[in-house]
Protein backbone atom coordinates (compact mmCIF):
# COMPACT_ATOMS: atom_id res chain seq x y z
CA UNK A 1 0.00 0.00 0.00
CA UNK A 2 1.27 3.50 -0.83
CA UNK A 3 0.20 6.18 1.32
CA UNK A 4 -0.11 9.99 0.07
CA UNK A 5 -1.22 12.83 1.91
CA UNK A 6 -2.89 16.22 1.26
CA UNK A 7 -5.17 18.45 2.49
CA UNK A 8 -8.77 19.68 1.23
CA UNK A 9 -8.77 22.35 -1.44
CA UNK A 10 -11.10 25.58 -0.82
CA UNK A 11 -11.90 24.78 -4.56
CA UNK A 12 -12.64 21.03 -3.94
CA UNK A 13 -16.02 22.41 -1.71
CA UNK A 14 -19.57 22.42 -2.96
CA UNK A 15 -22.52 24.35 -1.45
CA UNK A 16 -23.35 21.17 0.55
CA UNK A 17 -20.00 22.77 2.18
CA UNK A 18 -18.20 19.34 2.03
CA UNK A 19 -16.36 17.71 -0.81
CA UNK A 20 -17.69 17.42 -3.98
CA UNK A 21 -17.86 13.53 -4.79
CA UNK A 22 -16.06 13.93 -8.41
CA UNK A 23 -13.10 15.32 -6.52
CA UNK A 24 -12.60 11.82 -5.24
CA UNK A 25 -11.55 11.02 -8.78
CA UNK A 26 -8.64 13.17 -9.01
CA UNK A 27 -7.55 12.01 -5.83
CA UNK A 28 -7.91 8.00 -6.62
CA UNK A 29 -5.76 9.70 -9.79
CA UNK A 30 -2.57 10.96 -7.49
CA UNK A 31 -2.58 8.03 -5.64
CA UNK A 32 -2.41 5.88 -8.62
CA UNK A 33 0.38 8.33 -10.04
CA UNK A 34 2.16 7.66 -6.60
CA UNK A 35 1.81 4.30 -6.74
CA UNK A 36 3.55 4.05 -9.91
CA UNK A 37 5.76 6.58 -9.00
CA UNK A 38 7.17 4.48 -5.61
CA UNK A 39 7.52 1.24 -8.37
CA UNK A 40 10.19 3.34 -10.52
CA UNK A 41 7.38 4.01 -13.38
CA UNK A 42 6.75 7.81 -14.07
CA UNK A 43 3.59 8.17 -16.15
CA UNK A 44 5.87 10.69 -18.23
CA UNK A 45 8.05 8.01 -19.68
CA UNK A 46 5.42 5.68 -20.13
CA UNK A 47 3.56 8.50 -22.07
CA UNK A 48 7.26 8.99 -24.07
CA UNK A 49 7.40 5.10 -24.68
CA UNK A 50 3.87 6.12 -27.17
CA UNK A 51 1.90 4.04 -24.04
CA UNK A 52 -1.35 5.79 -22.85
CA UNK A 53 -3.51 4.34 -19.77
CA UNK A 54 -7.33 5.14 -20.45
CA UNK A 55 -9.79 4.64 -17.62
CA UNK A 56 -12.59 1.54 -18.11
CA UNK A 57 -14.20 1.32 -14.93
CA UNK A 58 -14.35 3.63 -12.00
CA UNK A 59 -16.63 3.20 -8.56
CA UNK A 60 -16.37 5.09 -5.18
CA UNK A 61 -18.49 4.71 -1.99
CA UNK A 62 -18.85 7.90 0.23
CA UNK A 63 -18.82 7.09 3.78
CA UNK A 64 -18.44 10.36 5.54
CA UNK A 65 -17.41 13.86 4.12
CA UNK A 66 -14.31 15.49 3.94
CA UNK A 67 -14.69 19.04 4.46
CA UNK A 68 -12.20 22.57 3.39
CA UNK A 69 -8.70 22.18 4.91
CA UNK A 70 -8.90 18.76 6.48
CA UNK A 71 -5.84 16.87 6.20
CA UNK A 72 -6.54 13.45 4.22
CA UNK A 73 -4.73 10.22 3.38
CA UNK A 74 -4.75 8.38 0.21
CA UNK A 75 -4.15 4.97 0.44
CA UNK A 76 -3.32 2.72 -2.51
CA UNK A 77 -3.11 -0.60 -3.70
CA UNK A 78 -2.57 -2.83 -7.15
CA UNK A 79 -5.33 -5.27 -6.59
CA UNK A 80 -4.75 -7.21 -10.36
CA UNK A 81 -2.17 -6.32 -12.77
CA UNK A 82 -1.43 -7.55 -15.88
CA UNK A 83 0.54 -6.50 -19.30
CA UNK A 84 -3.42 -5.80 -20.10
CA UNK A 85 -4.80 -3.72 -17.31
CA UNK A 86 -4.24 -2.70 -13.38
CA UNK A 87 -6.81 -2.35 -11.27
CA UNK A 88 -6.56 -0.15 -8.00
CA UNK A 89 -7.98 0.02 -4.67
CA UNK A 90 -8.05 3.47 -2.90
CA UNK A 91 -8.89 4.32 1.01
CA UNK A 92 -9.36 8.05 1.59
CA UNK A 93 -8.76 8.71 5.55
CA UNK A 94 -9.07 11.61 7.18
CA UNK A 95 -5.71 12.44 9.42
CA UNK A 96 -7.27 13.75 12.43
CA UNK A 97 -9.33 10.97 14.06
CA UNK A 98 -8.48 7.83 11.30
CA UNK A 99 -12.25 8.11 9.64
CA UNK A 100 -13.00 6.47 6.62
CA UNK A 101 -13.89 8.59 4.01
CA UNK A 102 -14.15 7.22 0.76
CA UNK A 103 -13.54 3.49 -0.98
CA UNK A 104 -13.08 3.23 -4.64
CA UNK A 105 -12.06 1.10 -7.14
CA UNK A 106 -10.32 1.83 -10.48
CA UNK A 107 -9.32 -0.23 -13.74
CA UNK A 108 -6.76 1.31 -16.48
CA UNK A 109 -6.00 -0.20 -19.94
CA UNK A 110 -2.92 0.02 -21.58
CA UNK A 111 -3.00 1.37 -25.48
CA UNK A 112 -0.84 2.75 -27.78
CA UNK A 113 -1.57 6.52 -28.81
CA UNK A 114 -4.64 5.86 -31.13
CA UNK A 115 -6.27 4.12 -28.19
CA UNK A 116 -6.00 0.38 -29.93
CA UNK A 117 -5.60 -2.01 -27.02
CA UNK A 118 -1.42 -3.38 -26.38
CA UNK A 119 0.33 -4.60 -23.94
CA UNK A 120 2.44 -3.11 -21.51
CA UNK A 121 6.35 -3.87 -22.37
CA UNK A 122 8.99 -5.82 -20.43
CA UNK A 123 10.64 -3.43 -18.57
CA UNK A 124 7.38 -1.06 -17.60
CA UNK A 125 5.69 -4.25 -16.51
CA UNK A 126 8.53 -5.65 -14.27
CA UNK A 127 9.24 -2.24 -11.88
CA UNK A 128 5.10 -2.51 -11.73
CA UNK A 129 5.39 -6.40 -10.95
CA UNK A 130 8.05 -6.31 -8.75
CA UNK A 131 5.75 -3.56 -6.17
CA UNK A 132 2.82 -5.66 -7.01
CA UNK A 133 4.52 -9.02 -5.94
CA UNK A 134 5.95 -7.44 -2.71
CA UNK A 135 3.02 -6.17 -1.30
CA UNK A 136 1.14 -9.36 -1.94
CA UNK A 137 3.65 -11.90 -0.17
CA UNK A 138 3.20 -9.42 2.38
CA UNK B 1 -35.45 9.44 -19.40
CA UNK B 2 -35.09 13.06 -19.59
CA UNK B 3 -32.11 14.50 -21.97
CA UNK B 4 -30.19 17.23 -21.89
CA UNK B 5 -27.27 18.40 -24.13
CA UNK B 6 -24.06 20.11 -23.70
CA UNK B 7 -20.47 20.50 -25.58
CA UNK B 8 -17.12 19.38 -24.54
CA UNK B 9 -15.41 22.45 -22.99
CA UNK B 10 -11.59 22.77 -23.67
CA UNK B 11 -11.13 22.55 -19.04
CA UNK B 12 -12.62 19.09 -19.52
CA UNK B 13 -9.55 17.67 -21.90
CA UNK B 14 -6.58 16.47 -20.15
CA UNK B 15 -2.92 15.52 -21.95
CA UNK B 16 -4.31 12.58 -23.30
CA UNK B 17 -6.47 14.59 -25.65
CA UNK B 18 -9.50 13.25 -24.48
CA UNK B 19 -12.02 14.11 -21.96
CA UNK B 20 -10.81 13.88 -18.12
CA UNK B 21 -12.52 10.99 -16.52
CA UNK B 22 -13.77 12.62 -13.73
CA UNK B 23 -16.04 15.46 -15.45
CA UNK B 24 -18.44 12.00 -16.51
CA UNK B 25 -19.54 12.40 -12.82
CA UNK B 26 -20.14 15.83 -13.40
CA UNK B 27 -22.38 15.62 -16.38
CA UNK B 28 -24.95 13.03 -14.28
CA UNK B 29 -24.91 15.05 -11.92
CA UNK B 30 -26.29 17.72 -14.62
CA UNK B 31 -28.21 15.02 -15.93
CA UNK B 32 -29.84 14.76 -12.35
CA UNK B 33 -30.51 18.31 -11.71
CA UNK B 34 -32.42 17.93 -15.36
CA UNK B 35 -34.47 15.27 -14.64
CA UNK B 36 -35.25 16.66 -11.06
CA UNK B 37 -36.61 19.89 -12.82
CA UNK B 38 -38.38 18.04 -15.41
CA UNK B 39 -40.44 16.72 -11.94
CA UNK B 40 -40.77 20.03 -11.15
CA UNK B 41 -38.59 20.29 -8.44
CA UNK B 42 -35.33 22.51 -7.86
CA UNK B 43 -32.56 21.57 -5.80
CA UNK B 44 -32.54 25.17 -4.46
CA UNK B 45 -36.05 24.65 -3.36
CA UNK B 46 -35.28 21.62 -1.85
CA UNK B 47 -32.49 22.70 0.61
CA UNK B 48 -34.44 25.98 1.28
CA UNK B 49 -36.56 23.36 2.84
CA UNK B 50 -33.51 22.46 4.61
CA UNK B 51 -33.11 18.82 2.53
CA UNK B 52 -29.34 18.02 1.39
CA UNK B 53 -28.88 14.84 -0.74
CA UNK B 54 -25.49 13.14 -0.62
CA UNK B 55 -24.12 11.27 -2.94
CA UNK B 56 -23.48 7.67 -1.61
CA UNK B 57 -22.40 5.44 -4.18
CA UNK B 58 -21.32 6.58 -7.93
CA UNK B 59 -19.84 3.97 -10.93
CA UNK B 60 -18.93 4.54 -14.12
CA UNK B 61 -18.05 2.23 -17.68
CA UNK B 62 -16.08 3.98 -19.93
CA UNK B 63 -16.70 2.76 -23.36
CA UNK B 64 -15.40 5.61 -25.69
CA UNK B 65 -13.82 8.95 -25.32
CA UNK B 66 -15.32 12.18 -25.82
CA UNK B 67 -13.28 14.69 -27.44
CA UNK B 68 -13.18 18.50 -26.96
CA UNK B 69 -16.30 20.57 -29.19
CA UNK B 70 -17.95 16.83 -29.25
CA UNK B 71 -21.72 17.44 -28.39
CA UNK B 72 -23.47 14.67 -26.56
CA UNK B 73 -26.60 13.92 -24.89
CA UNK B 74 -26.79 13.27 -21.03
CA UNK B 75 -29.95 10.82 -20.85
CA UNK B 76 -31.01 10.14 -16.98
CA UNK B 77 -33.59 7.58 -15.73
CA UNK B 78 -34.46 7.33 -12.29
CA UNK B 79 -34.25 3.41 -11.23
CA UNK B 80 -35.14 3.38 -8.14
CA UNK B 81 -36.82 5.98 -6.17
CA UNK B 82 -38.50 5.98 -2.42
CA UNK B 83 -38.01 8.59 0.57
CA UNK B 84 -35.27 7.91 1.23
CA UNK B 85 -32.78 7.43 -1.31
CA UNK B 86 -32.89 8.06 -5.03
CA UNK B 87 -31.08 6.07 -8.12
CA UNK B 88 -30.07 7.33 -10.97
CA UNK B 89 -28.71 5.51 -14.91
CA UNK B 90 -27.12 7.90 -17.11
CA UNK B 91 -25.82 7.36 -21.18
CA UNK B 92 -23.87 9.65 -22.20
CA UNK B 93 -24.36 9.81 -25.81
CA UNK B 94 -22.10 11.90 -28.56
CA UNK B 95 -24.90 13.34 -30.82
CA UNK B 96 -22.39 12.84 -34.13
CA UNK B 97 -22.90 9.39 -34.15
CA UNK B 98 -25.14 8.22 -31.19
CA UNK B 99 -21.90 6.47 -30.24
CA UNK B 100 -22.26 5.31 -26.29
CA UNK B 101 -19.52 7.03 -24.25
CA UNK B 102 -20.18 5.80 -20.99
CA UNK B 103 -22.74 4.50 -18.83
CA UNK B 104 -22.83 5.25 -15.28
CA UNK B 105 -25.01 4.50 -12.11
CA UNK B 106 -25.38 7.09 -8.83
CA UNK B 107 -27.47 6.58 -5.47
CA UNK B 108 -28.08 9.67 -2.93
CA UNK B 109 -30.13 9.73 0.15
CA UNK B 110 -31.72 12.40 1.63
CA UNK B 111 -30.43 14.01 4.64
CA UNK B 112 -31.48 17.47 6.79
CA UNK B 113 -28.87 19.89 7.21
CA UNK B 114 -26.88 18.24 9.75
CA UNK B 115 -26.47 15.08 7.30
CA UNK B 116 -28.61 13.35 9.23
CA UNK B 117 -30.70 10.93 7.35
CA UNK B 118 -34.19 11.56 6.89
CA UNK B 119 -37.03 10.97 5.00
CA UNK B 120 -38.02 13.13 1.67
CA UNK B 121 -41.08 15.22 2.54
CA UNK B 122 -44.43 14.18 0.82
CA UNK B 123 -44.90 17.36 -1.33
CA UNK B 124 -41.23 16.93 -3.30
CA UNK B 125 -42.19 12.49 -2.97
CA UNK B 126 -45.03 13.35 -4.89
CA UNK B 127 -43.43 14.97 -7.90
CA UNK B 128 -40.82 12.99 -8.62
CA UNK B 129 -42.59 9.95 -7.82
CA UNK B 130 -45.08 11.22 -10.52
CA UNK B 131 -42.40 11.36 -13.28
CA UNK B 132 -40.71 8.08 -11.71
CA UNK B 133 -44.19 6.44 -12.37
CA UNK B 134 -45.14 8.14 -15.45
CA UNK B 135 -41.82 6.33 -16.95
CA UNK B 136 -42.23 2.96 -15.97
CA UNK B 137 -45.29 2.46 -17.19
CA UNK B 138 -44.11 3.64 -20.50
CA UNK C 1 -20.71 40.42 -29.89
CA UNK C 2 -21.29 36.68 -29.34
CA UNK C 3 -23.73 35.67 -26.73
CA UNK C 4 -24.21 31.80 -25.04
CA UNK C 5 -26.05 30.77 -22.52
CA UNK C 6 -25.80 28.33 -19.74
CA UNK C 7 -26.47 27.09 -16.27
CA UNK C 8 -24.75 27.03 -13.10
CA UNK C 9 -23.52 23.75 -12.73
CA UNK C 10 -23.75 22.46 -8.72
CA UNK C 11 -19.86 21.01 -9.28
CA UNK C 12 -19.10 24.88 -9.67
CA UNK C 13 -20.23 25.88 -6.65
CA UNK C 14 -18.23 26.54 -3.54
CA UNK C 15 -19.06 26.36 0.21
CA UNK C 16 -19.73 30.16 0.16
CA UNK C 17 -22.82 28.74 -1.65
CA UNK C 18 -22.31 31.10 -4.59
CA UNK C 19 -19.77 30.14 -7.73
CA UNK C 20 -16.16 29.72 -6.99
CA UNK C 21 -14.45 32.40 -8.89
CA UNK C 22 -11.89 30.26 -11.06
CA UNK C 23 -15.14 28.88 -12.84
CA UNK C 24 -15.61 32.86 -14.42
CA UNK C 25 -12.52 31.86 -16.43
CA UNK C 26 -14.25 28.14 -17.96
CA UNK C 27 -16.88 30.82 -18.87
CA UNK C 28 -14.58 32.90 -20.79
CA UNK C 29 -13.07 30.34 -22.46
CA UNK C 30 -16.46 28.70 -23.64
CA UNK C 31 -17.52 32.32 -24.74
CA UNK C 32 -14.16 32.59 -27.16
CA UNK C 33 -14.53 29.15 -28.62
CA UNK C 34 -18.28 30.12 -29.27
CA UNK C 35 -16.52 33.30 -30.70
CA UNK C 36 -14.35 31.55 -33.09
CA UNK C 37 -17.15 29.17 -33.84
CA UNK C 38 -19.24 32.39 -35.09
CA UNK C 39 -16.40 33.13 -37.17
CA UNK C 40 -16.36 30.31 -38.44
CA UNK C 41 -12.77 28.40 -36.90
CA UNK C 42 -13.05 25.73 -35.03
CA UNK C 43 -10.47 25.08 -32.50
CA UNK C 44 -10.19 21.37 -33.34
CA UNK C 45 -9.02 22.27 -36.96
CA UNK C 46 -6.41 25.52 -35.80
CA UNK C 47 -4.84 22.24 -33.99
CA UNK C 48 -4.88 20.06 -36.45
CA UNK C 49 -2.97 22.75 -38.70
CA UNK C 50 -0.31 22.94 -36.23
CA UNK C 51 -1.01 26.03 -34.20
CA UNK C 52 -2.01 26.40 -30.54
CA UNK C 53 -2.66 29.56 -29.01
CA UNK C 54 -1.54 29.77 -25.11
CA UNK C 55 -3.22 32.26 -22.63
CA UNK C 56 -0.75 34.99 -21.35
CA UNK C 57 -2.94 37.04 -19.69
CA UNK C 58 -6.20 37.08 -18.18
CA UNK C 59 -7.70 39.40 -15.34
CA UNK C 60 -11.20 39.42 -13.98
CA UNK C 61 -13.09 41.50 -11.71
CA UNK C 62 -16.18 39.61 -9.92
CA UNK C 63 -19.24 42.35 -9.24
CA UNK C 64 -21.99 39.67 -7.76
CA UNK C 65 -22.36 36.21 -7.10
CA UNK C 66 -23.93 33.22 -9.78
CA UNK C 67 -25.49 30.61 -7.70
CA UNK C 68 -26.24 27.64 -8.17
CA UNK C 69 -28.83 26.98 -11.07
CA UNK C 70 -28.68 30.67 -12.33
CA UNK C 71 -28.99 30.96 -15.96
CA UNK C 72 -26.12 33.39 -17.33
CA UNK C 73 -24.99 34.93 -20.72
CA UNK C 74 -20.95 35.26 -21.79
CA UNK C 75 -21.10 38.11 -23.76
CA UNK C 76 -17.86 37.69 -25.68
CA UNK C 77 -16.12 40.52 -27.63
CA UNK C 78 -12.60 40.69 -30.14
CA UNK C 79 -11.09 43.95 -28.68
CA UNK C 80 -7.56 43.16 -30.51
CA UNK C 81 -6.85 40.75 -33.47
CA UNK C 82 -3.30 40.51 -35.36
CA UNK C 83 -2.12 37.45 -36.60
CA UNK C 84 -0.05 37.19 -33.72
CA UNK C 85 -2.26 37.34 -30.71
CA UNK C 86 -6.00 37.96 -30.06
CA UNK C 87 -7.56 39.63 -26.88
CA UNK C 88 -10.95 39.37 -25.99
CA UNK C 89 -13.61 40.93 -23.20
CA UNK C 90 -16.47 39.52 -21.66
CA UNK C 91 -19.39 40.01 -19.82
CA UNK C 92 -21.41 37.69 -17.16
CA UNK C 93 -24.85 38.60 -17.04
CA UNK C 94 -27.25 37.09 -14.86
CA UNK C 95 -30.03 36.07 -17.13
CA UNK C 96 -33.28 36.55 -14.74
CA UNK C 97 -32.55 40.29 -14.38
CA UNK C 98 -29.33 41.36 -16.28
CA UNK C 99 -27.31 42.09 -13.56
CA UNK C 100 -23.73 42.23 -14.62
CA UNK C 101 -21.88 39.21 -12.26
CA UNK C 102 -18.43 39.39 -13.76
CA UNK C 103 -15.94 41.25 -16.60
CA UNK C 104 -12.83 39.67 -17.64
CA UNK C 105 -10.01 40.13 -20.29
CA UNK C 106 -8.07 37.86 -21.81
CA UNK C 107 -5.04 37.77 -24.30
CA UNK C 108 -3.87 34.46 -26.22
CA UNK C 109 -0.74 34.73 -28.71
CA UNK C 110 -0.54 31.99 -31.49
CA UNK C 111 2.50 29.55 -30.91
CA UNK C 112 3.27 26.05 -32.88
CA UNK C 113 3.49 22.72 -31.41
CA UNK C 114 6.89 23.33 -29.72
CA UNK C 115 5.46 26.46 -27.81
CA UNK C 116 7.61 29.21 -30.27
CA UNK C 117 5.48 32.38 -31.15
CA UNK C 118 4.36 32.39 -34.68
CA UNK C 119 1.90 33.69 -36.98
CA UNK C 120 -1.53 32.56 -37.98
CA UNK C 121 -1.63 31.71 -41.55
CA UNK C 122 -4.42 33.88 -43.92
CA UNK C 123 -7.09 31.39 -44.40
CA UNK C 124 -7.53 31.34 -40.49
CA UNK C 125 -6.73 35.36 -40.12
CA UNK C 126 -8.90 36.11 -42.48
CA UNK C 127 -12.42 34.61 -41.01
CA UNK C 128 -11.86 35.81 -37.59
CA UNK C 129 -10.55 39.25 -38.95
CA UNK C 130 -14.24 39.37 -40.77
CA UNK C 131 -16.15 38.98 -37.99
CA UNK C 132 -13.93 41.40 -36.35
CA UNK C 133 -14.32 44.09 -38.63
CA UNK C 134 -17.63 43.50 -38.86
CA UNK C 135 -18.12 44.06 -35.05
CA UNK C 136 -16.02 47.14 -35.17
CA UNK C 137 -17.67 48.61 -37.93
CA UNK C 138 -21.15 48.50 -36.25
CA UNK D 1 6.67 35.63 1.82
CA UNK D 2 4.93 31.92 2.37
CA UNK D 3 5.98 29.54 0.01
CA UNK D 4 4.33 25.62 0.15
CA UNK D 5 5.16 23.42 -2.44
CA UNK D 6 2.87 21.49 -4.65
CA UNK D 7 2.78 18.61 -8.06
CA UNK D 8 0.98 19.22 -11.30
CA UNK D 9 -1.91 16.77 -10.91
CA UNK D 10 -2.69 14.89 -14.47
CA UNK D 11 -6.62 16.38 -13.93
CA UNK D 12 -4.86 19.65 -14.35
CA UNK D 13 -3.58 19.09 -18.13
CA UNK D 14 -5.41 20.27 -20.71
CA UNK D 15 -5.27 18.86 -24.17
CA UNK D 16 -2.52 21.39 -24.81
CA UNK D 17 -0.51 19.18 -22.93
CA UNK D 18 0.00 22.09 -19.87
CA UNK D 19 -1.81 22.95 -16.99
CA UNK D 20 -5.24 24.65 -18.05
CA UNK D 21 -4.59 28.28 -17.25
CA UNK D 22 -7.54 28.16 -15.24
CA UNK D 23 -5.60 25.81 -12.54
CA UNK D 24 -3.00 28.79 -11.88
CA UNK D 25 -5.75 30.36 -9.70
CA UNK D 26 -6.57 27.66 -7.51
CA UNK D 27 -3.16 27.46 -6.41
CA UNK D 28 -3.56 31.16 -5.69
CA UNK D 29 -5.90 30.45 -3.41
CA UNK D 30 -3.95 27.69 -1.52
CA UNK D 31 -1.23 29.58 -1.19
CA UNK D 32 -3.59 32.44 0.48
CA UNK D 33 -4.95 29.94 2.83
CA UNK D 34 -1.25 28.94 3.70
CA UNK D 35 -0.16 32.79 4.18
CA UNK D 36 -3.15 33.14 6.41
CA UNK D 37 -2.87 29.48 8.06
CA UNK D 38 1.36 30.99 8.99
CA UNK D 39 0.02 34.14 10.49
CA UNK D 40 -2.78 31.81 12.91
CA UNK D 41 -5.98 32.38 11.00
CA UNK D 42 -7.54 29.45 9.76
CA UNK D 43 -10.26 30.37 7.28
CA UNK D 44 -12.97 27.56 9.19
CA UNK D 45 -12.46 29.82 11.93
CA UNK D 46 -13.15 32.96 10.54
CA UNK D 47 -16.54 31.51 8.55
CA UNK D 48 -17.84 30.11 11.90
CA UNK D 49 -17.04 33.67 13.56
CA UNK D 50 -19.72 35.11 10.41
CA UNK D 51 -17.18 36.13 7.85
CA UNK D 52 -16.48 34.95 4.31
CA UNK D 53 -13.88 36.93 2.21
CA UNK D 54 -15.31 37.18 -1.35
CA UNK D 55 -12.71 37.59 -4.68
CA UNK D 56 -13.22 41.19 -6.67
CA UNK D 57 -10.49 41.02 -8.43
CA UNK D 58 -7.82 38.38 -10.30
CA UNK D 59 -5.26 38.59 -12.75
CA UNK D 60 -2.35 36.57 -13.73
CA UNK D 61 0.32 36.62 -16.14
CA UNK D 62 1.82 33.57 -17.46
CA UNK D 63 5.35 32.86 -18.46
CA UNK D 64 5.88 29.25 -18.84
CA UNK D 65 3.76 26.02 -19.22
CA UNK D 66 3.57 23.83 -16.13
CA UNK D 67 3.58 20.12 -16.90
CA UNK D 68 2.14 17.38 -15.76
CA UNK D 69 4.10 15.87 -12.51
CA UNK D 70 6.14 18.81 -12.15
CA UNK D 71 6.97 19.72 -8.65
CA UNK D 72 6.56 23.71 -8.05
CA UNK D 73 6.44 26.07 -5.68
CA UNK D 74 3.61 28.85 -4.57
CA UNK D 75 5.23 31.97 -3.36
CA UNK D 76 2.69 34.31 -1.51
CA UNK D 77 2.68 37.85 -0.27
CA UNK D 78 0.59 39.93 1.07
CA UNK D 79 1.04 43.52 -0.92
CA UNK D 80 -1.86 45.49 0.98
CA UNK D 81 -4.02 44.93 4.35
CA UNK D 82 -6.66 46.65 5.93
CA UNK D 83 -9.49 45.66 7.73
CA UNK D 84 -12.31 45.96 4.91
CA UNK D 85 -9.60 43.60 2.38
CA UNK D 86 -6.72 41.89 1.43
CA UNK D 87 -4.58 41.90 -1.82
CA UNK D 88 -2.02 39.18 -2.35
CA UNK D 89 0.65 38.48 -5.05
CA UNK D 90 1.81 35.20 -6.22
CA UNK D 91 4.86 33.99 -7.90
CA UNK D 92 4.58 30.24 -8.83
CA UNK D 93 8.01 28.67 -9.62
CA UNK D 94 8.94 25.34 -11.56
CA UNK D 95 11.19 23.74 -8.34
CA UNK D 96 13.39 21.61 -10.68
CA UNK D 97 15.13 24.92 -12.10
CA UNK D 98 13.69 27.86 -10.15
CA UNK D 99 11.37 29.30 -13.51
CA UNK D 100 8.86 31.40 -13.12
CA UNK D 101 5.97 29.98 -14.50
CA UNK D 102 2.93 32.49 -13.49
CA UNK D 103 2.52 35.74 -11.76
CA UNK D 104 -0.88 36.73 -10.33
CA UNK D 105 -2.17 39.45 -8.02
CA UNK D 106 -6.02 38.59 -5.83
CA UNK D 107 -8.22 41.15 -4.07
CA UNK D 108 -10.41 39.74 -1.09
CA UNK D 109 -13.04 41.86 1.10
CA UNK D 110 -14.73 40.73 3.92
CA UNK D 111 -18.42 40.59 4.18
CA UNK D 112 -20.68 38.97 6.39
CA UNK D 113 -22.62 35.40 5.23
CA UNK D 114 -25.05 37.74 3.44
CA UNK D 115 -22.43 39.55 2.02
CA UNK D 116 -22.35 43.46 2.83
CA UNK D 117 -19.32 44.86 3.46
CA UNK D 118 -17.92 44.16 6.65
CA UNK D 119 -14.25 45.09 8.86
CA UNK D 120 -12.68 42.33 10.53
CA UNK D 121 -12.70 42.57 13.67
CA UNK D 122 -9.27 43.76 15.68
CA UNK D 123 -8.24 39.64 16.80
CA UNK D 124 -8.52 38.31 13.50
CA UNK D 125 -6.97 41.67 12.06
CA UNK D 126 -3.67 41.59 14.23
CA UNK D 127 -2.84 38.30 13.86
CA UNK D 128 -2.70 38.95 10.03
CA UNK D 129 -1.12 42.37 10.63
CA UNK D 130 1.47 40.91 12.83
CA UNK D 131 2.82 38.82 10.09
CA UNK D 132 1.98 41.52 6.89
CA UNK D 133 4.17 44.08 9.15
CA UNK D 134 6.88 41.60 9.91
CA UNK D 135 7.27 40.64 6.67
CA UNK D 136 7.13 44.52 5.51
CA UNK D 137 9.88 45.26 7.86
CA UNK D 138 12.27 42.97 6.67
Amino acid sequence: MITIRDRVRFVETDLMAVVHHANYLRWFEMGRVAYLRAAGVALNDLMAAGYIFPITDVSCKYKNSAKFDDEFEIRTKLTNFTKAKMCFSYDIVRCADKVLLAQGKTQNVFTNMEGRITRLPESFFQKINALYSQENEE
